[in-house]
């Protein structure tokens, strides 16, 4: 691992601007690296090409997904789709397990509560947002200013366009950006391979490679009732990709923190990951004996299980990076490198932001335990449903750009599509869920707390959980919605005890969420974008903002690596898949579902099944369509290996990867063992 | 769970010192229950029924077992012995999975590093000890003081006898007993059944029940290369035991927590536990990691995973007791009947120990992470000899008194067992704990600390282990035994990089050590031997002291409970678990081995398999014998229920039970299944 870190990647691309050297970069639509696709790979997209890719790339799941049909076929990961293949399961139905295929439209399953966004227009909105905050106002009061702006912004656009607005605030604060989204909440599910196929080796090979996974799902946006005639959508190539090919992704990548200080990345290192996997960890334990205790517990938690180690495997990878020297040097050394640049113009930087970033980080570290114990509900839906329920009946009286953000006019249809889904809540899981977010909550603060106390009104976790969970009426959601309807005043009258223990956490909640952006998300706002205007002084605007979970451009080479002395080619095949199986299966998670061994003679074995590359990707990026110079799909994001965990602090491409599905995979699958050849048809269609 | 607590079971065995009301108690053998007894079960053990269960019970592996023949026979826990059936595994041969039983004595397994020990004789010593501490002396002056004397009066024992001799501290300092051990280094392995028939139902199961597991296995004592002739061994009930029978279990409880104040408890509620829970959660979490990579890794983290599992599991259980108010008031009101009693006879408590006692928790507070990151070893079993080779380096050239007490010259030959064992080192178990042992230093001092720095000495935890494992000479035994013969210079000039490490870190985890003992340990021996005095001086005798991992005796009747609205019988069957076995097997854990498959026909089913009764017992009294009123044997300790975790801090008999697998199964095995009619007979020979 050391050895990975002595060239640092960040030094790298903050020195070289032609970027020619590295494939780094999640780069804005609107500022795309165009510079270096000419130099590196004498590839020049037109305006129309990046709308085109933009305008077919959807936000689907917390993951990214794109239409690949003129009617509306949208193509992602199998792990992007789980949440509602799992929704839409039964004890008697496990789609997770089975799969799930629909052979007519007519047997498309409707979606409870999911929503799919395609960015529509990007406009540069810095100067607007930064007018609303007077010099003279305090950085707290600046920060108020600035949000109410924000909203006033989203409002005004929604108006005036009818699409979702969203401000994305870049470079922590150095830019913003209004970005318009067309939204749409009719998504059926149109087919799904068994979870075993699409998550073959499990968390023992998650982040590994070679790799064997059809880690796809398909689903279809309807509108009015029929299938979208989809403006853009990308057409799929039979041909795949070759080694050494140029491939583009477009998707979300959800966050990074490579242009945060040295001292930032220290309380990352040193206070908030240990703290991160300290309850990943507990959680995965504990959700690992939950899922023992039947194969009804099995069925209804095991996908949280495979997410929990999923975070516990990415974020390992991150702390070992961050506990690598280099990588604290190399951000040390890019430190002192925009520090003497305010040397020389102190205008830039209005003082010392840095120092000022310290002063922050210091002052969290105080209640930083505090903050995230009681800012961040306890792991229940149920108690979830309860704090949104207390809040709406707070805030929707208030002007929208009063509310605390997430509940100003622009977002309410999306909380309600959340608060009012018929998605199945489980007893059982609800009550180990909050077991485990009470006792949390003692073992962090003590159990004399008062906030521990109020919590667990005299009772043991185990104990007040199922009160609570066996009282609760939101399972109704009925009771959700007439809550919301009348109000305050029902809501400070219900009897329900969830209800009374979102009122009762709620204050304190509250006001440490208000503290937290008063004394540190403000003050770092106001720093970071003094901090991005020497970046900017400085390398120009080739700089890329860290990851926001919004659209960005990715691009790199089809290459295979080297580790511990043996090279690792860029392809996997199916033929590979079933050597894996022989060595490892038949148990989970090393097995093959049947289809696929039935059909083990009609399946060409040579198709390639995964590929690396070197494209700059993360969490987020998953189900991304991985496109050639085209634009047509050669195959699909659906994880990084190891080596790359650690670019969510620094990309380094000499091991690193990007590592998706091969779309002949999938074509081979839908036409050799699922019977779907219709669908391939629509996906290959010309 | 809070139901469970309201009637304080600490008050209720303080108030009615007749303690005919609860079978509470781990009694010394020196001062037995006998009027308990007598009025509530008419059994009046004679001296002689006494020695004689004494002197036929050991300590062994951490935990109890008992000598059942005249030719050293030992009874014990499958889960006691299974370290040493680990050891003596191969990749080829995996003892844990298949089982052993040797056919012939020339089969035997000789163990390669256990030892045995037999209480002999027992003597009070409190006197001499405390004579050592001149009143004028600081608290940590007489700590010391005090432990000097112990070890000298112990040699002395040793000189004069030639027999093991060890002071206990009993009531956390109010008396101090010198225990005289016979104690035995050949033992072999003689037969053991499959972990999936001693272990069925895994941790799922694990404190729970209706149980059924064949915990059990038999080594055999050999002195002069021939078995041991016992003079006392226990003979075995064929008949086994029934309904509502007084039965007795003599055992070595490890830890108890009845006697410390209520601030005491506060801080193992508060801080100790969940930190214990934290560890402990991350290690399963990792070593569910590390045995799913490949099956060889499974087969030698296994048992190691099957402690942690089982540390959580109780510590889950003692904690949330902890968190039930009612034992918090209890152990409040228990305080306050104390002080009173202090406040008539100001002599007896010499000032507030209590104040005292808050002071020192308050104090231990601010170094408790460090003294438990930097004292505790990395988990590593070279790291670990490494530091013994250093220490000895240190320690041998001194006189045995001033030295660190677990190198007194009574502890060497213990100490040497440990240190030359031929015993398998795992390179790839090795890299992972001491991985995973160096990231926890990071996560809970922070990267940048001197001693974090020192360990990791610029590299991340992973290749830091590496190179550690790889390095590292103590892998062979003659190096050890070299190092150790040869002293501190060798040691010192030592290029090994295990040694160096341990000689860096050495001097930190020393001084915190050293911190402990003087301002927390001393202060608090002192504070609560003046407590016991009150203790004495308000129930007498009739209190037994906590848990100190030496022989105590138990009792209890076996007794079924309720437990949701259902009564659980205290028996169950072999037919019962095969209906077990129906219901959630094949799958580990629930399998049942072929061996017993194959012989369902001639197994009769219904044979009692494992039973439930009320004896105090506790983590340490895992294969202790049951005895009935005769000293026959009736069954062997494996667990407690999940009810009875909280008996750490506090017994309660409504539903809290200990768990035994009843003899009777355990001849049935040896006869039907295994052909072992021969130990069979061994074993009910008159």
């Amino acid at each position: 691992m050391r050895s990975m870190i002595v060239r640092s990647p960040i030094l790298l691309s903050m020195l070289i601007a032609s970027a020619a050297a590295a494939d780094e970069g999640m780069w804005l639509l609107s500022n795309p690296p165009t510079a270096t696709l000419r130099s590196k790979y004498n590839f020049d997209p037109t305006p129309a090409w990046l709308e085109h890719l933009q305008k077919a790339t959807v936000r689907i799941g917390g993951g990214t997904g794109s239409l690949v049909s003129a009617d509306g076929l949208i193509l992602t990961n199998h792990h992007v789709g789980s949440d509602q293949i799992y929704n839409l399961s039964t004890p008697d139905r496990d789609l997770l397990k089975t799969g799930f295929i629909a052979r007519t439209r007519d047997q498309e399953l409707k979606c409870r509560d999911l929503e799919i966004k395609l960015l529509w227009s990007i406009e540069d909105v810095t100067d607007k947002v930064n007018a609303a905050a007077d010099p003279s106002l305090s950085v707290a009061k600046a920060f108020e200013a600035r949000r109410k702006a924000m909203t006033r912004i989203e409002q005004e656009s929604k108006d005036a366009t009818g699409l979702d607005s969203e401000i994305v605030t870049l470079y922590k604060g150095g830019r913003y950006h209004l970005y318009r989204y067309r939204r749409y909440t009719d998504v059926r599910l149109v087919m799904a391979p068994e979870q075993s196929a699409a998550f073959f080796g499990g968390d023992v090979d998650n982040f590994e490679f070679p790799r064997f996974n059809l880690d796809c799902c398909f689903f279809r946006v309807y509108e009015n009732d029929k299938p979208l005639k989809a403006e853009h959508y990308l057409r799929v190539s039979t041909e795949g990709s070759h080694d050494g090919e140029l491939l583009l992704v477009a998707g979300h990548p959800g966050h990074t923190q490579r242009l945060i200080t040295a001292d930032h990345l220290r309380f990352l290192r040193d206070v908030e990951m240990p703290d991160s996997l300290r309850r990943l960890w507990r959680r995965e334990a504990q959700m690992n004996v939950f899922c023992s205790r039947s194969p009804e517990h099995a069925r209804i938690g095991h996908d949280a299980l495979l997410g929990i180690e999923n975070g516990r495997k990415a974020r390992t990878g991150i702390y070992a990076g961050l506990l690598d020297p280099a990588v604290m040097t190399a951000r040390e050394q890019a430190d002192a490198r925009l520090k003497a640049v305010a040397a020389t113009q102190p205008a830039l930087a209005d003082g010392n932001p840095w120092e000022r970033l310290v002063t922050a980080r210091k002052l969290y570290g105080a209640f930083f335990q505090r903050h995230r114990a009681l800012g961040g509900g306890l792991g229940s839906t149920l108690f979830g449903m309860a704090v949104t329920v207390v809040r709406l009946s707070e805030e929707l009286p208030k002007p929208s750009p009063d509310r605390l953000r997430e509940y100003r006019d622009s977002e309410l249809e999306s909380v309600y599509l959340g608060l009012y889904s018929p998605s199945p809540i489980y007893e059982a899981l609800e009550i180990e869920a909050l077991t485990s977010g009470l006792s949390l909550l003692a073992e962090t603060l003590g159990a004399d707390d008062p906030a521990v106390v109020r919590a667990l009104d005299g009772r043991p976790p185990a104990a007040r959980a199922e009160q609570l969970v066996k009282g609760c009426t939101l399972k109704n959601i009925e009771t959700r919605k007439r809550l919301v309807k009348e109000g305050k005043k029902a809501v400070e009258a219900s009897p329900d005890p969830m209800i009374r223990l979102a009122i009762t956490m709620d204050p304190e909640s509250r006001t440490l969420r208000k503290r937290f952006e008063d004394e540190i998300e403000g003050v770092e706002r106001d720093a970071y974008a003094r901090i991005a205007a020497v970046q900017f002084a400085l390398y120009g605007e080739s700089l890329y903002p860290d990851a926001t979970g919004t659209l960005r451009l990715a691009f790199g080479q089809v290459k295979g690596y080297e580790h511990d002395g043996t090279t690792i080619p860029p392809y996997t095949t199916i033929a590979g898949w079933f050597e894996r199986y022989k060595e490892r299966g038949p148990q989970p998670p090393f097995e093959i579902p049947k289809s696929w061994l039935n059909r083990r003679d009609r399946i060409r074995l040579d198709t390639p099944f995964n590929f690396v590359f070197t494209a700059d990707i993360i969490g987020g990026n998953s189900g991304s369509p991985v496109v050639n110079a085209r634009g047509e799909v050669a195959g699909l994001i659906f994880d990084g290996n190891i080596q790359s965990l650690v670019w969510d602090i620094a990309y380094d491409d000499r091991q690193g990867r990007a590592v998706a599905v091969d779309i002949r995979a999938i074509i081979e699958a839908l036409r050799s063992v699922y019977d779907l050849g219709f669908l391939a048809d629509e996906l290959t269609r010309r």
